[in-house]
Order: C-alpha cells, then structure tokens, then sequence
C-alpha cells in the first residue's frame, strides 16, 4: 500500500475494556456488514482478542442492532458491562467509528446518541479527467487517470476514511468541466462510475457528478442548451434516466453556470432558476439533486469601473430568485461574499434565502491560505461562519441553521499522506466531523486528530493540538492585512504581489494610496454592507464597530487611522507582519521539539514543509512591509528592518 | 501556398530598361543557377520577356559573370546599353536580388559593388522541436513539426527571402535546447538536418545549430560534461565530425550556458574561455564556428540585495577573459546590458573586447516591444547601437566596427504573413539590409520595403514609411518610461504591470517610493557607469549629460526632478503617455486611410492589429499613469484622467 490510512490507522492499545472481547450481532445489509467488519479489524489492531459471538452468554459484549431504513442515526449505550450499538446499516458505520475513535482516545463507555445536522455532508474534488486537480496540492487525482475513471483499493479506503468523520458524499470531477470529463454523462464510462459508487455505497457516501450545462450541445448534437427548450429538457431527461439507472448510488449534479466563463442559461435569456429547476426536473424521478452553485461575477471587470463591486455579485444575482427554485435545487453559497481568502465575512446570501436550500461550501484545499506548504488549520474560520447570527429572523438565524447542506472543496490526492501536508488532513476529519455536528469544537477536534493520527503521547497532542489552533491566525497575519484579501500572486494564488491583482480583470482590488488603502464598502462607498441585515449592516458600516480584522474588507483607511489600542493602521500592519513570522517559527521550533517522539518521515516530512512556510512567511512579511513603507516612507516604530 | 512571399512577391512594372530582354551567362555552380533562375523569374514576374541568350549580338544585356571562390562580394556594374553582373556563385545570388529590387523601385542602370561588412549575419530561431516558438508571435515552427526537423518548399521560399536581404546564415532551433532538439546533435535526425541545409545552401544560408553544454551526459552517457575531462573533449570531437561530415552546409554552434539554469562549464569549476575552446577545438577541423552567448547573470535574486546589478554581469563575466578564446569563438552580445527593452543604452561589453571576436545580437522577435500586434520598427535602435562610439580607442571604435558578426532572434513563424504583423516584416528585411552594410539608413530601408512589399503608390509609401519611423517613439512614449525598463506582465511580457517584476527575482527592479524611482547607476550608486570609457561613463553618470531618454536606466531621481524642458520628471511621464496613445491612434488612422489603396485582406489584417495595440496602448496608459499617481497623489498639469 503507498499511502496512508490517516486516522484509520489505529494504534495499539494497552488495555481495552472487557466487552470488546465480545461482538454479538450479523447486520444483513451491505453497510451493516462493512461496520462489522471495521468494529472486528479496528479492535484486532488495538490488540483486542475480539470474537465474534452468536450470543452473549451473559458476558459484556458490543452489541450489534441493525434496524430497518437508510437513516445515519446511531446510538450507542450502556448495555449492562458492554455497549449496545443501534442504527441502520448507515447508522451502524457512523456508530462503529464512533466507538473505534473513542476508545482509542481512551473512553471506557463511549455512549452517543446522534444525528446529522445536515443530510448532505460532502467533498467537492476538483480532479480533471487527465488526473489533474485544478488547485490541488496533493499529487494527482485517485479518481482519474489517463482521461478515464478509475476505481482502485484506495476508493474504499477513502470512502472509510469519509463515513469514520461523518461525511456522506463526494463529487469526483473538477466544476470547471472539460476533456473527457464531460463524457462523464453519457454512456462512456458508465461501468467505470458504476464501480466507484458501488465502492463508495458501502461505506454510505453518495457519488455526485459536476456537469457542464451546455453538455445538450457538448454531447447531445443540439443546436442549443436553452433550458427551455423541449428538445433539450427532453436530452437530459433522457440521459438522467440512463445515468442514474445505470449507477445506483448517484446522488446528483454539481453545476458551475454563468460563472467564469463556464455556459449557463444567461446565454438564452434564462435565470439561474429556469436552468437549475430544469435540470432538477431531469433528476427528480430518481431523487436526484441539483447543486446549483452561486459563485457567479464579473470576470472582465475594468479596474477602472469604481462602482462594480464583487463583493455584492452572489447575493445580487440569487436572492430576487428565492422561492423560485424547486425544492430538490440547493443553491451552494461560498463562506464568504469573494472567494475563500484567510478572512472574509459571511456571504450576505446565506441570510437571503428564505425559501430555498441552500448548501454551505467551504475550501479545505488550502488555494488562498498556504496550499498545504503551510499549515493552516480552518475549523476555527468554519464555525465563526457556522455561529454567525445573520440578523434576519427571531429563531434559527445562526448560519448553521439556515442551510441546509455542507460541502468543501477537497484537499485530497494520491500522495501517499493523501494531503501534502501531514497536518492538513486536520481540516480533512475536521470538516467531517462540524458537517455533522457544526457545534463540535475545533480544539478537541484538533486533539482528537492528533491522537488518533500520532498516538497517545500529551507532549505531542498538546504540541500538535496548539499548533492547529494558532495556525490560522499566524497564517492570517503574515500575509494578507485585515481581510483586504488578493495579495497573492496572480493565477497560482501562492506567495505575496501585492499589486498582482490591482489593474487586473478580476474585480479585487485595494486601490493604494500613499496615504489611504482599500475599498470603501459602506453606504458612502459600494454599499455592500446593505446586502446584510440591518444589524449586521450597522456594525460593518462603522469603521468603530467593524471588526479589527475586518477593517479593510469594508473600509477605506487612511494609514494614519488609529486602531483601537492606539496603533495606527500602518503599524499594525507592520507589526501583524513581524510577528506573524515569529509565530510561525515557533511553530516550527515546537515541532523540532517532537523529533524524537514521531516516526522520523512523517516528522521530517512535516519539518520540510516548515521549512518552506517560514521562507515563504518570510517574504510574505518582506514585501508587504516593504511594498507599504515605499508607498508611505513611514518607518516601522521599533526599527526592524524594511526594504527600498 | 499557404503563405505570402513578402517583399519578393515582385510587382508588374509598367516599363523596364531595354536590357532586361537578354541575359546572357550560363553560372556553373548551383548558387550561380540560383542566381540566374531567381533573375529570369523576377524579370517575367514584373513583366519582361526575357531570354537567355548564349551572347548579347549587341544588343544591350545583363551579362552574368560567375567567378571561383565563394566570396559574398557582388559587382552589378553598367556597360553600354546593359549590366554586367561579377561575382561568385554567392556574389550573383546577391547581385541579382539587389538588381530586382532596385529594378522594383523604378531605377534604371542600379550600380553596385559590394561586400557585406561581416561575415556571419544570420538569424536565431528561438524554435522548439514540438513545433512551439519560445517567444514567437507568428504561429508555429516551419522548421520542426511534432518533435522532428522537416523541410518544405517554404524553408527554401526561407532561404530565398534571407538571400534577398542578404542574410547567410540561421539557427533553426531554440538556444534553450530541450525535448528531442537534444538528439538533433546526434544520428537521430541527419537526413532531415541535411535536407534542410542543402536547401539553405543553394542561397548561401548557412546551417547552425544550438547544442546543450551537458550533451555529453544527456546523449552520450557520460557521467559528466566537463570539458577539461579527455572523454567529454573526445566525444564533442567525435559528435561533430560525424554531424560535419553528414551536413555539408553546417557552420556551427550557438550555445546559451550558464545561463537562466542552462548547464555550462561553471558546473565543473571551469570558464567560459575553457568551455567555449573546448567546442571550438572540436569543430575547428570543419571550419566550424562556436557562438557563445554571454547573456549571463544571477536569476535567482534576492530582490533585497541593491548591490547586485544585474546590468553588470555580462561585462563581470567576460571582458576578464578577452584574449582567451580561440579564433572561431564568437561572443554573442546582446545590444543592451540587460534584455531587449524598448530603451537600453548599449552594452559596456561591445567596448571591451579587443582581443575577441563577438557576434552582436538584436531581437527582431518583438518579446518586450509590442510581440508583433504593436507596430514597432526596430531599425532606428539598431542603428543607434551600431553608430554608439564607446571611446576605447582612436580608430574602428564604432560598435559596428568593433564587433565581427551579427544576429537577430528571429520574429518569423508558419503565419501566412511570415511575422504575424505584416508590418512586422520590415524589420526582418532591415535587420538583412543593416547586417550586410550597418550604415543603411532606417527610412531608405522602410521606403524600399514599403515598395517593393505593396507596390509603388507614393500615399501607401509615405504613410507606411512615416508609421514605422514614428513607430518605436510611439511604443516607447506609452510604456515603459526614461529606460527603466521592466514594467511589463512578469512571464508573457505583453501589457503593463509596474510592480510585477519589483520582488521577484529576476533582478529588474525600479524600487519606486512615493517620491522617487529608479536605481542609481553612477559612481554613488552600484557603479555601473564604470564599465563605460570615461567619456561615457562620464556622460552616463551625470544626471545632466544623461540623454534623457535613459535618464531613469541610470538614475534614481524624485519625481518632482525637472527636465531640461522644465517639465517635472513625473509630469513628463504622464505627457508621454498621454501622447503615445494618441501618436498610435493617429498611426491607426493614417493606415484606415489606405483602404482603398491596399489589398483588402493585408489592410484588415493590419487594421484589426491597430485596434489592439490602442487597446494595449490605452491599458499601458492608464495603468502606468494610475499606478504613479496613486504613488505621488500628484494629478496630471493638464487635468487628464487618473484613476483611483
């Protein structure tokens, strides 16, 4: 095997509870059998001599109840000396890893009585048909190869390592949809497909497919891909109900329409809701869903255009269209009103909608926040987003209320740790288990993980465990300055420009003075803020309520404008910048402190990766320092040292 | 065919001299019946009735004289009522082409005698052997197709046009030799190589090669490629009488080492002198030459360094070695001390060697001056190098007179055009007609070109005349400023981008502030103004005898500095700009008016370049004066548009 099992790869343990000596139950579905299998093969690696029993013959033992259904609830109690495990097939997996993480984290009776927040808990993989992953830092695409599907042992294992963190799902190909991928919907690589999801059904994680909206065109030989057209309402009707036929567990479409130059129903005059409800009409019979993402702005923006605003794009082109959508349509809104920058609000969109479903997508693929050369760990942004009060009604408000379903773009690939970076499969089971319960805390999260992944030693879980935490911040402050966002440079969004962006097409821009910085975003200024609840909208308008780390997402700012603890803005960022490198060394130094205390590849593999984090944060502190001390001519007030 | 012959596509002609119906001569060498074909078919193509005749009976003639030798010299002399045409098989190629086009632009009796001024004057194809052209704006190779060299009837057409200006010599593959342009070293391609070079020969084009300085181990096998190492000398030796003795038209290598990452003798602890002899020894038994390029300097910058100068390092790395290389090394110098920007003063280098062959080479593919969508006629600048006295000496102290040999980087590809803008070929055609006779003058050659490329209306002549004479003032008034270079996209190098090169490591930086720019180049700064003699240098490092067009190559100066007009440094900036674009608008216009003048396909082809490069040229603009007025918050005098 060339890869690893992540936190699948459970240790021994040197005592284990009496019970798990004891397995009673013969679950009859596919699923029932696969937790069995993982509760038998999870106890052996732990060292416990379990037997499979026909009965317990008073002894304690796990019981194993399968029940009729396909819900994912599972309990799991006290039963006497032993556990009783209760659930569906489906269930029963959750419930199995449940149990299995818990008594590596060294609980004697992990009880847990839970289900989903959420029904669909998924990855979006952004892999290309030639094995490519756009904004993939991970190696290839275990998905594809050569242009073709493939369905190989590491599918099921990466369908365990969804189901043990809760997730349910997964779309396999990139939304940008091109090469042979688009031949995804018809009949050429249905046995192919057919395999992965049977693979993935085991484990309870649904296949979904991103498809192209012009594919009646693409594929079919039509003249058009208008969504009101007979001829093609009929073709994907017709090619839904030979997919989905033919791939038994087929959850639904993801679709990127009208948005960076991708086809959409604008090209006919439609809306959005005529092209998503269309192709939900298509799905329907078989249950299927639409993911109709909401990504959608000018692309060509002239930098000169003052009054466009991207910011206001998403909530601008979807919320006139709620209730509009058929109810097997969720719109997937991004966290954040741009695109996955270390630090954006929340989209305004997310508390639009009223009568629509909407999915949450988050980016675990780390494109704008050290692609997974840094560590960056992205729990803490997720449930600032998931408890953000949206202002608009009296009861289920929060944002984590108001969806309906989770997904994030995925930070896997076939490198043998799956993540590139050891410590970026954090945000992997992380995701996973918030997707389930979005009130799950990032820090016993972060210390479970570190657990399961490294052992039991507290050295190393306390180590890893601070690490995680800080790291987002440390991120945050060594590069881009309070959510202004778009100092990368251009196209491959790693290491600092921070002009890269400003006369460019893309609508993200700071528009640097030598005296002042950033887009005005209230009233006076693009208005963006009036997208948010009047609550909300009041205290982004003020430069006195906006949050600090905020300041330039909303404001224009004089650099010379005081902070609340006296510093002007200038030194704060100077400042940020500094000690952000600081940190990020002693991050670094913290995990040289571990040498000893891990297996030597994955720590020297993780120390590379430091390595290159503190030369990058180092010049990522550089040139933004410099870049404003040439604008400005104002020196750092302790001295350090800034570059002409 | 799918491609136009260009400036020998000759013209009727109304009348033409009495003498033109008899040619009398039969040449014994194939280049001689070269000659005498391309003679009787340009005679008929502009509408003579031309015979050959065993003598002249009286009558008047053009009498073809082929003498031995292969000299290039050309004697086109008057006797009685006809011509008599003296030279070798070469001299007649070149003879008769100088009487065609002189036939073209309505002269009667042309005279001519005459040698080139240097011996090797040729063309670098910077072409990939899968087809690509690094830095080629006129489609694909015609020289490699799919990873293999090939000739087709356009490589002789190739040769024919080269001969025309007179040209001798090309080198088909790029000097970053990579992909199967390896192996054209070795046995794999000879039949195709030889193809090709006994069509080039027929014209007197002679056949170079690039080659990697690692070959050894890259083909050969060997575990190293130093060149004091016996085995790696004997295998050059071997290599190249093998590929000598089966290509009979091949004149050498050209060899980029040590240079941007390629392998050179620097590996090994050993010069440049002991690198370059080391294939000069090895091609010295065939006549070969070694053409070794020294545009060598640190790619790998810390962009905080300002001790390092990258327009140093050329003259750093060689003039120590003048007098160490062998005879047939030519050190290929590029005109400038940097790279090809639009403005450069010439490089310090062109005035060291006097012990020393050196090649001097321009670029006529248009990387950093428009890429062939933007008019921008070269030839003044060349001149302006070749006229440059760098006060080393009493006598030949011209640059012209200083080097041995000259190239230009080739701007032609597969287009049907040849240069992608049909203006473009102006400069393939003047590069031909300076390299054979360096004190041409740029406005004779544009005339000539004009003429014989779209005939002889004198509106068409004038106006396309005064458009590539105004054209390199225009490019450089609306892009980049003063000399300082660099402010284009990092990568493509088309467009504007003021900060794009500033932290990255190419050593390209203007270190802008918000009340100064440039980096000082004079005595108190990094010195380079030394490497000129003292009259330059003297001239160079006084901001008051600096030509002020390169006042910002050399100068770091406030922007509130004043010109010799009065105007501030950056007020003079905006004017630039603001009058490039208009300039180029006013040369898009003058074409416009041509319409009805020129062949309607050429005149939308050309027009439709126009639009984007005012499109390009407006961008440039407003960019460029932007980005400084948000640095100085100083508005333009005359209340032009500045954006925030």
């Amino acid at each position: 095997m060339d890869y690893s099992l992540l936190w699948l790869d459970w240790k021994r343990k040197s005592s284990l509870p009496a019970y798990t000596k004891r397995i009673v139950g013969m679950p009859a579905t596919r699923q029932g059998k696969a937790a069995l299998r993982e509760l038998l093969n999870g106890l052996k690696a732990m060292g416990a001599d379990s037997e499979l029993c026909s009965g317990s013959d008073g002894c304690p033992s796990i019981r194993l109840n399968e029940c009729p259904g396909g819900g994912e609830k599972a309990e799991l109690h006290r039963s006497g000396e032993g556990l009783a495990l209760i659930g569906s097939g489906r269930g029963l997996i959750y419930g199995v890893f449940y149990l299995l993480r818990h008594l590596a984290l060294g609980e004697d009776y992990p009880e847990w009585e839970s289900s989903p927040a959420y029904p669909i808990r998924m990855l979006d993989h952004w892999d290309n048909a030639d094995g490519s992953i756009e904004r993939g830092y991970s190696g290839r695409s275990f998905f594809f190869r050569s242009g073709r599907p493939v369905c190989t042992a590491r599918t099921r294992d990466y369908a365990r390592l969804l189901a043990s963190c809760g997730l349910n799902g997964c779309c396999i190909n990139n939304v940008n949809v091109h090469g042979s991928a688009l031949k995804l919907l018809t009949g050429s690589y249905k046995r192919e497909l057919k395999r992965i999801a049977v693979c993935l059904e085991e484990y309870g994680v649904a296949l979904w497919l991103s498809v192209s909206f012009s594919a009646p065109m693409e594929l079919g030989g039509l003249a058009t891909a208008d969504p009101l057209d007979p001829e093609v309402r009929q073709w994907w009707q017709d090619t839904s109900r030979q997919l989905f036929s033919a791939i038994p567990n087929l959850a639904g479409f993801l679709v990127k329409a009208d948005s960076e130059g991708r086809p959409g129903p604008h090209s006919y005059g439609r809306s959005h809701a005529e092209g998503a409800n269309m192709l939900a009409e298509a799905v329907s019979p078989f249950g299927g869903k639409i993911l109709w993402r909401c990504f959608v702005y000018n692309c060509t923006q002239d930098w000169r255009d003052t009054e466009t605003d991207r910011a206001k794009a998403q909530r601008d082109a979807f919320a006139p269209l709620d209730g509009q959508f058929r109810e097997n349509v969720f719109l997937q809104i991004k966290n954040g009103p741009v695109d996955f920058q270390i630090r954006e609000p929340v989209s305004p969109l997310l508390g639009e909608l009223e009568h629509t479903s909407s999915i949450l997508e988050f980016q675990i693929a780390q494109e704008y926040t050290g692609q997974q050369k840094h560590v960056c760990y992205l729990l803490p942004m997720f449930r600032e987003v998931l408890d953000q009060q949206m202002g608009r009604r009296a009861d289920r408000d929060l944002v984590a209320e108001r969806i309906s379903a989770v997904c994030a773009v995925s930070n896997t690939g076939d490198d043998p740790n799956w993540t590139g970076h050891d410590l970026a499969a954090a945000n992997l089971f992380g995701f996973g288990l918030l997707s389930w319960d979005p009130s799950a805390e990032p820090e016993a999260i972060a210390r479970e993980w570190s657990i399961l992944t490294f052992g039991g030693d507290p050295e190393v879980t306390d180590t890893v465990t601070d690490i995680l935490l800080r790291s987002r911040s440390v991120y945050e402050k060594y590069t881009v300055p309070l959510g202004i966002g778009w100092m990368c440079v251009p196209g491959t969004h790693y290491g600092p420009s921070p002009e890269g962006y400003e006369y460019d097409r893309w609508g993200t821009y700071h528009r640097a003075t030598h005296r002042e910085i950033g887009v005005e975003r209230g009233p006076g200024g693009t208005g963006f803020t009036e997208q948010y609840s009047p609550a909300l909208a009041g205290m982004y308008a003020s430069k006195e309520t906006c949050p600090e780390e905020l300041l330039l997402f909303f404001h224009r700012l004089p650099f010379d404008y005081r902070m609340k603890d006296g510093r002007t803005l200038l030194q704060r960022i100077y400042d940020d910048h500094f000690e952000g490198v600081e940190e990020a060394r002693a991050m670094s130094d913290a995990w040289d402190r571990l040498e000893d205390r891990l297996d030597p590849a994955v720590f020297a593999r993780v120390r590379a990766r430091f390595r290159e984090q503190l030369r990058s944060a180092a010049e990522w502190r550089d040139v933004v320092n410099s870049w404003l001390y040439r604008l400005t001519l104002i020196p750092d007030e302790k001295g350090r040292k800034l570059y002409l």
